[in-house]
Order: structure tokens, then sequence, then C-alpha cells
């Protein structure tokens, strides 16, 4: 059980190491929008994205509870990046599990933080067995992406200081994330509801990678029935944990289009002069989707991050 | 003459009109150039880019003047936004002259600000031709993109706001600025000789329009060699005007190859995830390119605009 408490704890032992992210607002995307938008920018955040706070409670935590004397993962993400950051804070060695086809800058920046990077065919099973394989050597303890609570506590600062910050005066009707294993769309559901009942939380998600919506109805952890989208940090499917906390304090999932979320993502780029991530995008085009569902209303969303391979632009 | 208490007065106009832009710093940049560099970050700015503070400035006084009922000026850039935006500010129309070639983006955006769009041939004496021709249609007053001293004062209240926020307990050592007509980096050189007067102040310009640099060499205004350089906002020669406040304020100018602006651009790209125009990234470009000259030094940069085609990246 994830407390408010928790949250608060975590946002303590992580406030040192992360930056407080700006919030931006645009006039003419309110406009487009009909609605009062507040963008808590994570792509400015450690790593250049949110996961930064999440690798960062897991690790500072292993560290001081000395659980173990190195940290393993397996991402072919931001995540990766995360856990070499955090364990790289605390003087720990790090162990990260990568599939050989993920982007050589992704490898170079996991190295970057002094990580070790293990190749393995892409596949989720041999990702494991990476993992598995590395604890036998090693003894490192692994930081899950999103099936843990400390992560998931660590991804609930974010909506933590929107809400602090610009959602005192008045509340939030709602804030947006995106989902993908769902350890930002809990934590950020967990705290809003700590912190500002009265406020929705929606998820979007791609139409390619449409397994949160199916699970959130079925109430069992479901595969997407396909995978064919550009928002490549939301591919994974979530676990009984997430699902659980976001069956209780989500409201509702809805899917876009690549076409969609590609044009979120441009209007973000031209007006914002931001770089995101596809992912990123998402929550806009929900709302710019559905522009009669959130009409005049006072909107948060989480920018996941800003780590794009520059030399495969959508546009 | 430009006086400390004109840029005051010029700021104290403008101010409920723009953004106080943020200034930003990057520990990756920092360390890749082994000094200290406070990025100014005018590509938030209203329209995208500091002509907006210029364009506002001069806009206001011909309003509150009454010396004339339109504004107009010629440009294929960010000034014909600042001026169509200025313009709607003070409730007067504006002419821009554009040359037909300029991209249909940017004539659709000084559209949108409410200005009329006169269409050109692409050259100067076409496009001095069309504004005499909207002179004598409408009785508009000229507002000139850099050869103009109000012009001049407003673009200097950017780095005033940099000196103001980040240059009070300890100096800068320089502030780095870009030079096409020489408005911005006049303005620049201004304020930081009245508040800051320490502070050097070096000119980044394009390889590909090297004019300034001649032209502050031989103490005339030159023209550049030969113009080739993805900087299309650097490409303008300076005026007699710019050319003695420069000659008189500034200590040097620099020149980069467009692979040294690109190289500089990708890395705030990617580092700091902000997107910045070609034109931005000379002055990194100055600084990585000379790195001995530059070390431990605490140097502000201009970060002059954000509007790019997204369909026409060099990476």
């Amino acid at each position: 059980m994830i407390s408010l408490d928790t949250i608060q704890q975590a946002h303590d032992r992580i406030r040192p190491h992360i930056h407080r992210t700006a919030v931006l607002t645009n006039r003419t995307i309110n406009e487009k929008a009909n609605a009062s938008l507040y963008f808590k920018c994570e792509n400015f955040q450690k790593i250049g994205a949110f996961k930064a706070r999440g690798g960062l409670n897991a690790v500072l935590q292993v560290a001081a509870n000395r659980e173990g004397t190195a940290i393993t993962t397996h991402s072919s993400g931001n995540h990766a990046q995360a856990v070499a950051f955090a364990a790289r804070q605390v003087g720990m060695p790090a162990y990260i599990v990568m599939p050989r086809t993920a982007p050589e800058v992704k490898k170079a920046a996991v190295r970057g933080y002094g990580a070790e990077v293990i190749e393995c065919e892409p596949t989720l099973e041999a990702r494991e067995a990476g993992v598995r394989a590395v604890i036998e050597r090693t003894g490192a303890v692994l930081v899950h992406p999103f099936d843990d609570d400390r992560v998931i506590a660590g991804q609930a600062t974010s909506a933590k200081e929107l809400i602090e910050d610009f959602g005192q005066e008045s509340g939030f009707d709602l804030i947006l994330a995106p989902v993908g294993g769902g350890g930002l769309l809990s934590g950020t559901a967990l705290i809003t509801h700590y912190l500002s009942p009265a406020t929705r939380v929606i998820a979007g998600e791609p139409a390619g990678a449409a397994d949160a919506i199916l699970s959130f109805r079925s109430g069992r952890v479901e595969k997407a029935p396909f995978i064919d989208t550009i928002a490549d940090g939301l591919m994974t499917s979530l676990s009984d944990r997430t699902l659980g906390i976001i069956r209780t304090h989500v409201t509702d999932i809805l899917t876009v289009s690549d076409e969609e979320i590609i044009a979120a993502m441009r209007l973000i780029w031209e007006r914002m002069k931001i770089i995101i991530e596809p992912s990123c995008a998402v929550p806009l085009a929900v709302v710019l989707k559905h522009p009669d569902q959130f009409a005049n209303q006072k909107i948060g969303i989480i920018l996941t991050g800003g780590n794009v391979d520059l030399g495969k632009l959508p546009f």
C-alpha cells in the first residue's frame, strides 16, 4: 500500500537529486483545445524523463538499507538511463540488460552514467534471463521499471509537484498521463487521490498498443491485440499491481491514433519550442480528439520525456 | 544616442506584452565547454523570437505618439511576425512586404496576427519598393528590422533581463550574441556596457555570411564575400548605425562553419530539450570552437529564437 506518507518520503529522498521541473502553458494550444492546459515538463528532468524519479527512489533505498551491492534492470529506454543514473548517485555498480537492437545512442548514454550494458536478444524472455544471470553472478538487486511500489511512489512526485505548484488556488479538473506499464499513471492517480480528490485522472494510450484499455475493462492484465505505434515508451503491458491502482483511481483510458499523436507532438514542438517524445504527446492528442469532453476545464498534463532520435523524426 | 534611460523606458513600455524568458543551464554542455553557460531563452518569447521586443518598442511608440495610423516593414523572417504581433497589440493595421519565396507557414503566421501580407520578388530592391508603395498608399510608418534606435533599445532588454537575473552576485565574464543586421548585438553591447562594464561582448557570425567581421575590421559597412549558410536569420549586412555601436562596444566577432553550427544546434536540442533556430546555435558553436579562450568563464548566451521548419531539419 503506497500511502501519502510513502510518497512524501519518496519526494524528500529524491529531491536533492532531481529538478523540480517547470510547468509551461501556451496560449495558442489553450485556444485550440478550448481548455486551460498546464504541462509538467519532465523532458527537462535528469536523464530527460520522469523515470529518474522512480529509479532514484528505489536505488536510494536499496543503498540505504544495504539490500545489495549492485543494481540491475532490463530496459531499452528511459528506465535504463534512470537506473544507471541513480546507481551512480549512490556509487553502486549497475548492470543494465538491453536488447542488442536498442539504438547505440541509448547504450552509450547508459554507459555514460558508468553502468555496464549487457546485450541480449530483443525478447522479454531473453531480457528476464539476462537479469537472472546478472543477479546470480553479482548479487545485484532488480529495480523493475514499474512493477515496484518504490518506483511508483517516485513517479508520483511529478504530479505532486504539479498539484503543489498550480493546483492550490483552483484545483485541476483533471490530470492526464500516458499509460505504458502503468508506473507513472498509478503514482499520478494515487497522489491526485490524496492531494486533490476532486480531480479526475484520465490516461491516454496509443491505439497501436491498446492493452491498458482492455485490462481496465476486464480487470485482468491483457495483452494488446497488436503492437504498432510510434509511442515506443508505451508498448508494455500493465502488471497486477499497477492495474489494481488504476482500476481504483483512474476515471478512464482513451486511445489515439499515431496520426493524432504526431499532430499533437508537432503542435508542442512548434508552439512551445520544447522537445518531447512521441509518448509524451498522447495526452494532448486525447484532449484535441475530444473537444467537447474537455472544454473549459483546467487540465494538468504530464509531459513524460524528451529523448528522441533526431535522425528519425516523424515530420 | 541610446542611453541607459532609453533602454529602461523601452523595458517598462514592452513589459506588459512580453515574457520575461527563462534562463537555462545544462551541466553536460558546461562540462563539454569547460565553462559556465547561461542560456537566455528567447525561443520562448512571444512570436518565438527576441524580435518581439524591438518590434513592440517601436510600434508602441508610433501608436502613443500618433506618428501614423498603420505600420509597415519588409521581412521574410521573425521581424515580420514581430511587427504584425506588435501592431495587433495596439490595434493598428500592419502591411508586411514578404518575398513570394518565403515559406507559406511564415506568411500564414503573419496573417494569423491580422496583418496584410504583400508579396514581392525576393530581392532587397523589390522589398524596399514594396514598402515605399505601401507608405504612399496607406501612410504607414516603417519599422526597420534593425536600423532603428527604438528597435535596438527593445532588443537590448533581453540582455538586460539576463544581467539582472544572473549577473548580479558574480558578473558575467562575457555575453555572446549572433550578428545579422546587428540590432540585437548593438542593444546587447550597449546595455552590457551600462549595467556590467567589466563584461565583454563577443559576436558569433556564420562563415557563410561573413559581412560583420569584415565591417568590424574595416570600419565601413561591407558585404559578405558570399552567402551560403543554414543560419537564415543572419544573412543581412550591418547598417552604419549598428556598426558604430558594435565597433565601440563589442570586443570581437568570431566565425563558425555550418557544420559547427549544426553540431551546436543538435547539442542544445538533445541535451536541453528545447527547439532553437540554426542562427541561435552560432554563439555556442563559437564557444566550443575555442575551448582555451572561453575556459572557466561565466558566459551569457542569447538564444535568439525557435522558429524552424520541422520539415527541413539538418539532421
